[in-house]
């Protein structure tokens, strides 16, 4: 069903601009506005363009299958609510003049939805009469509204912008905290797709109403930073190992102490000489010694269940999630819900070169960009609306609610900011507006240039790759330079000569090399780079 | 990268409502309600559930598609416009209460977007520079806003509604032109698709400002009208025939008349002798004597370029387009494009039985609904925005442009119209929300029907065939009633009984017909009827 929207520039629009324009003072504000993504109309007000919208596109498409994938109902909410549901829920005082109102030609009052709490509340009380419908998620992607005080950042902070808004309904905390942990392993799953770097926060649930409440941000580095970005990867290091020293009072029933760091550091010696709790001096225990039938499989959940006291690094901390590599398989752990540390202590040595991790000294990071935002809103909604169901045992009990947002046009910006040098974007393969460029050079002068670049097209076309063909009358230089800027991942350069010896260019914006591969291979090649 | 969507029914919102609502007038609203398409939050405004959204997104599909395929380029604009873009076109009082407006926290005024055509020329005007990047097309598919003075007819006449509009720009009157047919002919397909019985018809410009405009009208039958319906599907016969006679005056250029048709009806000899440009006494001429090189081909083409007087029959005016099935190929004939008709007369016989198609005593259709319009908007935005471009000749010229917008609200509700019965809806198999389902009787107490139900969702799953399992503890008698008023378009019911005897039951919603197909053949016989 979906169509391969390959391209000839000369029939698309490209809208690229040299020079950075003005009042942008982020990196992705001016890339989108340099790569003819987006358009401003007015203060917080943006039109997206071709290229922009082709990106938006993957970005929803990955997060809907996703979503559908977890078993979240698709569905679509008015714009317009009427605002008696906001008197009745009382955010309006809370949003204040961030909420956009207006009246109707009857002089009804309306709002221009900035988030669904009331609207799928109301809905749904009338749907679902009974425990057995229950746990169910329904999920929507639509623009919403907020009347920033300062729109700010491109469509970072903008009036108008696209939201993946999902409100889950349950019988009980308990299904609800269940549904909770299960969102923010897809959020991660969401968010690794996109090669983002981002930390996940216990944040203020104040404005949504609820008790806990989680925000993933995506860390943005300082202008031209690359070295922050190098080691935002090198921190990103999933892996960790696990170290066992004895605890100081051997009485308690946490015996031992598990040191957690990530693979790539070291422990520091004297660093652990000042934590109270450890047995002087120091001397690491082998873990056949402590947990004999585990061999040397390391079981998180067995460390758990044996409730050792644990000691997780400074670095650890700042992993959203880590890896534990063992023999038989790789597991996947996430912070606050597979496993609590006891406390995060400094424990590993650290090269001078590597970025600090201590929040203080976080300098480094200019900005983080609050891209999801998940929220236990339990029975807050559930009784303003009155909307009570049976349980099991037949008596009536306020529904249970969750909410799980995610900022579609932030994400862009995100990965934008994360991913980009001086030459434009880089994007990951999966959201690129296209996959591969080709650049036929002199196009209008050899008939061999255009005949090899067209047959190229239509074969890369046929294996379902999406190719922009640029088929301009400009020079080398310019075309190139705009494929750079769009963030085309792959791309093919065809000359004269290179036909002649029988190779193409293949280009990767990636690592910015070039190198010839034969007109024998070339389509299987970019096959399978372009995979995904 | 499109997710599959099988569901059971216990993981779904149904939503399915036995009883017909109050205040719904229309069958399809009825329908729309009942089915759990839509709710409706406050008047004119509706929410859409997960079966109606699954529709809207395969309609959706469809048109992209179908625009993608054209070279349209997919953009989206911002919702909230500033008004002064309205001042400057005038369009404010043009629309007066139908326009919604707002003031943001800083006084400035904006409208809610019932249409982008003065954004998208203000935007453009930056962006196309050169008579190289023309002709141009820019589509969205987005909500749109109009504050109606008496909404109704569910989501027929709403506030918020969902439309595809399309801008093209040239560079001047003809390539407009050229467009303008090319879309003439791509809505004629898309409305195919959705298996619409339909009218052109031209169109006041006003609104637009424009020149010439068509419309595409779904035409809606009266209630419990199945009579009608079947007319529609008669008249909608798309083959004509042609019989050529002698004109009465023989000096004229124009030597003979031709009538053109309806395959399936006869002429009236006695409606003929009325017709004062023929001769009389009537003898119809044999193809081969008028044009002795055609021999039996009929050549639409040929005959328009030798002039003849072209008398077509009423009934042929009512086809939005028509075929001539000659030996060689089927032509595709377009009115107002390919062929312009001298006069209609009445010259057929007609069957009492079958529909008058006399507009004035057209009965039985109780209305029309607009599903699409297209406008030549010529200068008009351009000179307003002061759109100007070089041309090839060196000379600034205003951009020619036109608009042409689809509503998809709208498509769905007419389909539902033209598609329903006393059960439910019948959904076309490429639109409905699901191709096939499955009715398990008595799951729970045969262990047999629930493996081999299983085992037959799962292979057909395998098989990208969108099921919905209906594993709900309710009386076959339900169930079926909720597949049938949802309007699924093919159903297997397995019941215990069957398979001992080594079948299940296929059920046609479309013909209503229950076939036993055995358990070896069923997947692929499902495979093939839910190919489209």
């Amino acid at each position: 069903m979906r169509t391969l929207l390959t391209m000839y520039t000369k029939k698309y629009l490209l809208s690229t601009l040299k020079e950075k324009p003005a009042h942008s003072k982020t990196i992705s504000h001016q890339l989108m506005l340099r790569a003819g993504m987006i358009r401003m109309l007015s203060s917080g007000l943006y039109s997206w363009l071709p290229t922009g919208y082709r990106v938006i596109k993957k970005v929803t498409r990955i997060i809907q299958k996703i979503m559908n994938q977890y078993g979240a109902l698709e569905i679509c909410l008015p714009l317009l609510q009427p605002k008696k549901f906001w008197d009745q829920s009382g955010r309006n005082q809370l949003y204040g003049e961030e909420l956009i109102s207006l009246t109707d030609r009857r002089n009804k009052k309306f709002i221009l939805s900035p988030t669904h709490e009331e609207i799928i509340t109301y809905i749904m009380h009338y749907e679902i009469n009974s425990y057995k419908q229950l746990p169910i998620m329904f999920y929507q992607i639509q623009k919403k509204f907020r009347d920033e005080k300062r729109p700010q950042f491109g469509v970072i902070r903008s009036t108008e912008f696209l939201m993946k808004d999902a409100y889950s309904f349950h019988i009980d905390q308990n299904s609800l905290e269940k549904t909770y942990q299960k969102i923010f392993k897809i959020y991660i799953k969401i968010f690794n797709k996109f090669q983002l770097i981002f930390q996940v926060n216990k944040a203020d649930a104040s404005t949504m109403g609820g008790s806990i409440s989680h925000e993933f941000n995506a860390l943005i580095p300082k202008k031209n930073s690359q070295i922050f970005l190098k080691n935002l990867n090198y921190i990103q290091t999933k892996e960790i190992k696990i170290f066992f020293v004895a605890i100081k009072n051997k009485k308690k029933k946490n015996a031992y102490v598990a040191l957690i760091i990530n693979k790539i550091h070291q422990i520091n010696i004297k660093k652990l000489e000042n934590i109270s709790i450890i047995n002087q001096p120091i001397k690491f225990l082998k873990i056949k010694n402590i947990f004999p039938k585990m061999q040397n499989i390391l079981n998180i959940k067995h460390i758990i269940d044996n409730t050792i006291y644990i000691i997780a690094d400074l670095h650890v901390k700042k992993i959203p999630y880590f890896i534990i590599n063992t023999e038989k398989k790789v597991s996947n752990i996430l912070w606050y819900q597979d496993i609590f540390f006891h406390e995060f202590i400094d424990i590993s040595n650290i090269n001078r070169d590597n970025f600090s991790l201590n929040e203080e000294k976080n300098k480094k990071i200019e900005k983080k960009i609050e891209i999801g935002h998940i929220f236990q809103l339990n029975t807050k909604y559930s009784s303003i609306f009155n909307k009570k169901i049976k349980n099991k045992k037949g008596k009536n009990t306020f529904v249970h609610m969750g909410c799980y947002g995610i900022g579609i046009n932030r994400i862009i910006a995100a990965i934008i900011e994360q991913h980009s040098d001086k030459k434009g974007i880089k994007w990951p393969s999966n959201i690129a507006p296209f996959q591969v460029f080709i650049i036929p050079i002199q196009i209008n002068k050899s008939i061999l240039v255009k005949k090899y670049a067209e047959l190229l097209y239509h074969e890369l076309k046929k294996e379902k790759i999406e190719i922009l063909f640029d088929n301009r009358s400009e020079s080398f230089g310019k075309m190139f330079a705009d494929m750079n800027l769009i963030g085309i991942p792959h791309g093919i350069i065809i000359s004269q000569k290179s036909i002649k010896m029988k190779y193409v260019e293949y280009y990767s914006r990636d690592n910015g090399l070039i190198n010839n591969i034969s007109l024998t291979s070339i389509i299987k090649y970019i096959k399978k780079i372009t995979k995904y």
